[in-house]
Order: structure tokens, then C-alpha cells, then sequence
């Protein structure tokens, strides 16, 4: 898994430039990454904040000297006694809830345990997986009083903007991003005018991020995919294909001539299984084949994949050709999908300047 | 990540019985599991024979003492000096090729290195990936002549029959592992009507090592799923449901009785992307949902997936109900495929016994 270190610097800045510009603070998610050479280079200080998605995460980043996490998966009441043990360490870690029954767990262990939480209610503004629909009015000043009532209070609301991925373009992406802003500012003042702080508006996902037009009443933007990019988001036109700092090395096993295709040893457990970009008006297969340099072969993707082996030839239709490699040349194949492939690798091999010298090798976390 | 070790063993000894029923060696691909506990369990003595789908595997099987390993992807030329060292460990490591590129790359290595190499001729039965046609005299012959130039030699023959994954019914597996065979015998014949030797003739794929009926000629039979099996090999008739032996452990994180659907926190992070059902008379989503002792649920499926979370809900159009789950609530999901699975974990809970006692926690190997 090789990393691009300039144009993922470039990818952050450009974020950063582009929230500092709207008064607007970036929450970055480190799920794509899951990196702590990546993880400082994301935060904007190395106490935080930061959001994660497991609790395996939030404990790498207290370890690592974070002082404000977002766990941003709604809470399951088994949960609390790691939370606990996290903000023990001193760390103020958020936790994420949207229902009433989740509220009474976390009053029920505050009774217990004598522990408050900090809690941000999870509002769904595009029905696309969780949250309390911002008008219901009834759940938010329900759970707001619920938790209230053994000391641990509501800090505020967070949406996510998942609908935004399946955008088919850019003046859909800012609607997107809208309607995830009015749902999370609707939801904060059902809270403030039911006399209960909500001081913080978190809104989330790298296409409303690099889109969006108003972030009036927001308080903060995660995104995690953005320092990476990957074809997905290139199909959205969030990015270009050349920004895409991370692809995965392969070497050719195989050259099929009479039917135009490639074998390469890179398989689903190199690339992953992700297929995001088939309902996109480019389908790229399952990735992007580059140069051993990284330059993209003109419509050369990946069409199938096995564990350990992957099929390689022109995209369907595109006319094009089979570039002339050989057994043992290398190639790099972009991913649909940063979270997904990055996930099924252990470490980055980071290039800095030679797009063939690795510099670098950082690490990745995983599990639970 | 849950293993349920009677189940395995009961997966493991019906294929064992069924091949030495047959007078046919098992070689266990340990690509599925990755586990020393587990390979144990599968070769038929420590010293092997396995097979592997990376050097990774072959070197962490080398160090726990396998002297007999089959690497059964194609070789590219870079990777024989990690091949020469796991020989200088005294092991018997064949490589696969299929061109006389590869040919070519392994005599200059031998001629260069003074190291021989044992060889499989990767023949293609079904069109599925790779191989040599079983009919192409020439090359096949030329192969074993470039290598024995430089002292390598080949040993054998190899097929994968990837098309019985496909098959869409037991028949169609049938004839898909009597066309492999065939063409390996045929290929095998090449070889030895050109007086080279040919020991070995290796086939391949759990469906046809359950259903083949002829094993005539057939020296070793590769096979991996088998021992955990998955809804991909019980959409085959390969195992039944209550056959399979992984499972992935979760918990509801959300109700939305009004939309019928849970949600769950195991997402394509726990239980991988694969979509192997998708093409089946039943489409199991991402995983079939069982109760938190692994009794299905009727017609409960995964119905979408992100990073850490997972959408739960009735199979569509079969009119099932939502089981009456709540917040807090363990479920278990079986896998579409238990490779792809088992490849987004770390280690293997293991329950012997009682369903929901975790005795031993055994780990999985990674890498390449």
C-alpha cells in the first residue's frame, strides 16, 4: 500500500484552507487512516479533537496523548465501562446516542458507576442509517432529560451526510450538505429552547466538507476520507483522479494476450472488495491501473478479482487497448474506495519526491 | 470473530473421510483460515503437505515446521529469492507458472542463483483465470524443456476449478470437476508423453472435492473453505446452514421499528464486502443474522453495510417480521464468504460447547 505523502498534504490543506476560511473547526475522522503519523497530521493539535469509529481507536489516540474524541457510532450499553476507563485517563471522549432506550443505559450505568458522559444526540438528515429525525421534537427533549437526571448531560448534536455519497452531482452534493445543516440546526434549537446548552453543531462527510456553501450555526465538520481521496470521490468530482494519494503495488503473473487481459497479484485481500464506483457514470471496475509511476493506463482497470489474483483489462466498451507489460513489470491500482482497501493493509510505504523510492513505513491500528 | 470448533471438525473430518474414501490426498489451502491451531487441524501431519496463497503464509508455515508447501500462485520473477530462502530452510516449496515468461524468469534465476526450483504447470480448465490450456501441447512442453535447461524441473500439474463457484446446481459442479480433471490428465499426459515426469496431479475447489465423483489419476485434492463453509457454499448444496462454522458477533445499537430494520455494529469492517449471494436463488445481503447462540433468524438478513455499522432488516418481499431485538441485544451474522470474512479479523474466538462460552482465542496471520 503505497502513499503519496505530497498529495496527501496537499489534500489536507486544501480542507483546512477551505473550513478555516468558513470559521468553521475540523473534527477529522481517522477511520480511513487509522495512522498516527496521519492522525497528527489531520489534528490541528496533538490533544485533539479527533472522531474515531471503534473504541480500539479512541484508546490508540488516548495513549497517543488525545484529549477530545468523538466516538461517532451510536452507544451500546456494554460499551460504558471502556468509555469510562478512556475518560479516567483524562480524556473528554464523546459518546453518541439517538434513542431514548440508549439514554436510559447511560443514566442507568451513571447511577451505577457514579460516572457521567458527555453525549451528542445523532440526528438523521437524510434517512440514510441513524439518528432522530430532527423534528422529533418528543425523543431529543426526552433523552436530553433522561440522562440529565443521573448528571451526564447533552453537549450536542451530529449529523452525517451519508446520502451525499450516492450524489450524482455536485449541485446535489450542496443540497445534500443544506439539509444536513438545517436538520442538525433544528434539532440544536429544540434543545436550547427547551432551556437544556447544546453547544455543539457536528456536521460530517468529505463531500458536503469540500462543497458546501453555509456553515452558519455549525460548529464543526468531520471528514476522513479526504486525506486520501480515492475513485469514489474523483466520481462525485470532489477530487481528480491525480489527487488520489494512495494505491496499492502489483506485480504482473500473468499476460493473456488473445483476450486482452492481465493477471496481477493483488487480489480482494489488497484492493478489497468495494465496488463503489458501479452505480457512478464511470465504473472503475475494482480500481485504476497506474504505471509503476503512478500514471493512470488509459481506461486499464481492474474487472475481477480473487483472493490473491485480480484481472486486468480495458474497461467494457472503451475500445482501448491492452498497454504492452509484461510477467514481472509492476503496476498500481487506485482504489474505489480509501477506507476499504487502506483497511486491509497493515502499514503505508510512503513516498516522498521519487515516485518509486519508499521513504517511510507507518503503521496502521485495527479491531475493536 | 467466532469459531465454532465442533462445527469445524465435523467440516474437516467429512472431507477427509470423503478423499481417503476416494484414495486421494487432501491438501488444505490455508488461505481460508490462516491459523496455526487450525492448520493443524487440517494437514494430515506437521510437516504437511499445505498450500498457500502467499510467501507470507509459506514462511509462517516454514517456521512452524511444514516441509512440503505448495504456493499456488503464479510466481513472479522478484519473489524467487524469498522462495530460495524458505528452501534453505529445508522445505520442498513448489511454485506455479503458466508461461513461458515465467519459464524463462525461473531458469535465469537457477542459472544465476545455482538453486532449482520445483514447478507446477497452472492448467486452465474453465476459462476462470489463469493457466495453460490443457491442449497446448506447445507450451506446456516448452515450460518443462526451459527449466530442466538450468536444472529446475516440473513436478506436476495444477487446476483450480474457480468456475464450480458459479455452478447452478450440483450437476453443474459435477461436470465442472470432471472438466478439471480431465484437463489436468490431459495436460499430465503432455508431459509425460514427452518424458518428463509428472507426479503430480493437484485439483482443486471445496464444491468439487464434496460433489466429484471420479478422482482417477487425481494425486492431491486443494481445498480451504470447506473446514468453516459459508451461505455462499449453502446456496451450492456444498454444506447445509447449520454447517457453518464462523460467525461474526454484534451488537443493536439502534430500533426503527416503524422502518422495520436494526442497527447493528458490525459493518464491512467485521464482516467484509463481499456479496458472493448476490447471483444465487437466495440473496443473503451482507450475512444471514442468527440469535447471540446462532439459531437464523427467518429471512433476518444484512441489507447494507458502512465502516462500524450494518443495516438489519427482512429479506425482501419475504414478508418476514423483525425479531423483537433491542438495544444492548447481541445478534451473530454468518458470512457470504469466509475468506473475506475471516480476513477483517485478528483472531478466532473459540466456543466448544456451550454457544455463547469463549474458551480460547486463536490468531490469524496476515500479510505478504
Amino acid at each position: 500500500l503505497l502513499l503519496d505523502e505530497a498529495k496527501m498534504t496537499n489534500n489536507i490543506c486544501r480542507l483546512k484552507r477551505r473550513l478555516a476560511g468558513h470559521g468553521v473547526r475540523l473534527n477529522p475522522h481517522l477511520k480511513t487512516s487509522k495512522c498516527l503519523e496521519i492522525s497528527s497530521r489531520l489534528m490541528d493539535s496533538m490533544t485533539g479533537p479527533c472522531t474515531v469509529s471503534t473504541l480500539k481507536e479512541a484508546e490508540v489516540m488516548a495513549d497517543f496523548g488525545v484529549r477530545h474524541i468523538l466516538y461517532a457510532v451510536g452507544i451500546s450499553p456494554h460499551k460504558l465501562d471502556r468509555v469510562v476507563e478512556i475518560q479516567n485517563r483524562g480524556v473528554e471522549l464523546l459518546i453518541v446516542l439517538d434513542s431514548v432506550d440508549q439514554a436510559i443505559a447511560v443514566r442507568e450505568h451513571s447511577e451505577r458507576s457514579q460516572v457521567s458522559f458527555s453525549v451528542l444526540i445523532e440526528i438523521d438528515a437524510d434517512g440514510h442509517r441513524s439518528g432522530v429525525m430532527p423534528d422529533d421534537t418528543h425523543t431529543i427533549v426526552r433523552i436530553c432529560s433522561t440522562i440529565l437526571a443521573a448528571g451526564s448531560r447533552v453537549v450536542g448534536v451530529m449529523t452525517h451526510s451519508g446520502g451525499s455519497y450516492s450524489a450524482s452531482d455536485v449541485g446535489e452534493i450542496k443540497r445534500a450538505a443544506e439539509r444536513e445543516r438545517l436538520g442538525a440546526l433544528n434539532a440544536a434549537e429544540t434543545i436550547r429552547s427547551s432551556h437544556f446548552p447544546c453547544d455543539v453543531v457536528s456536521v460530517g462527510s468529505t463531500p458536503a466538507a469540500i462543497f458546501a456553501d453555509n456553515f452558519t450555526g455549525v460548529t464543526e465538520v468531520r471528514a476522513g476520507v479526504f486525506a486520501f481521496f480515492d475513485l469514489v470521490m474523483a466520481g462525485l468530482e470532489v477530487c481528480g483522479i491525480s489527487d488520489i494519494a494512495i494505491s496499492v503495488l502489483s506485480t504482473v503473473i500473468g499476460v493473456q494476450a488473445e483476450r486482452s487481459r492481465l493477471i496481477v497479484d493483488a487480489g480482494w485481500m489488497a484492493l478489497s472488495l468495494d465496488r463503489g464506483t458501479s452505480k457512478q457514470a464511470i465504473d472503475q471496475g475494482y480500481g485504476l491501473v497506474c504505471s509503476d509511476e503512478g500514471v493512470p493506463y488509459e481506461d486499464l482497470i481492474v474487472l475481477g478479482v480473487n483472493q490473491e489474483h485480480a484481472i486486468v483489462g480495458p474497461r467494457p466498451n472503451s475500445g482501448a487497448k491492452l498497454p504492452k507489460l509484461s510477467v514481472g513489470d509492476r503496476i498500481r491500482v487506485l482504489p474505489n474506495h480509501a477506507c476499504a482497501t487502506a483497511a486491509q493493509h497493515d502499514s503505508y510505504q510512503v513516498l516522498a519526491g521519487d515516485p518509486k523510492a519508499i521513504t517511510d513505513s507507518w503503521s496502521r491500528f485495527r479491531g475493536w
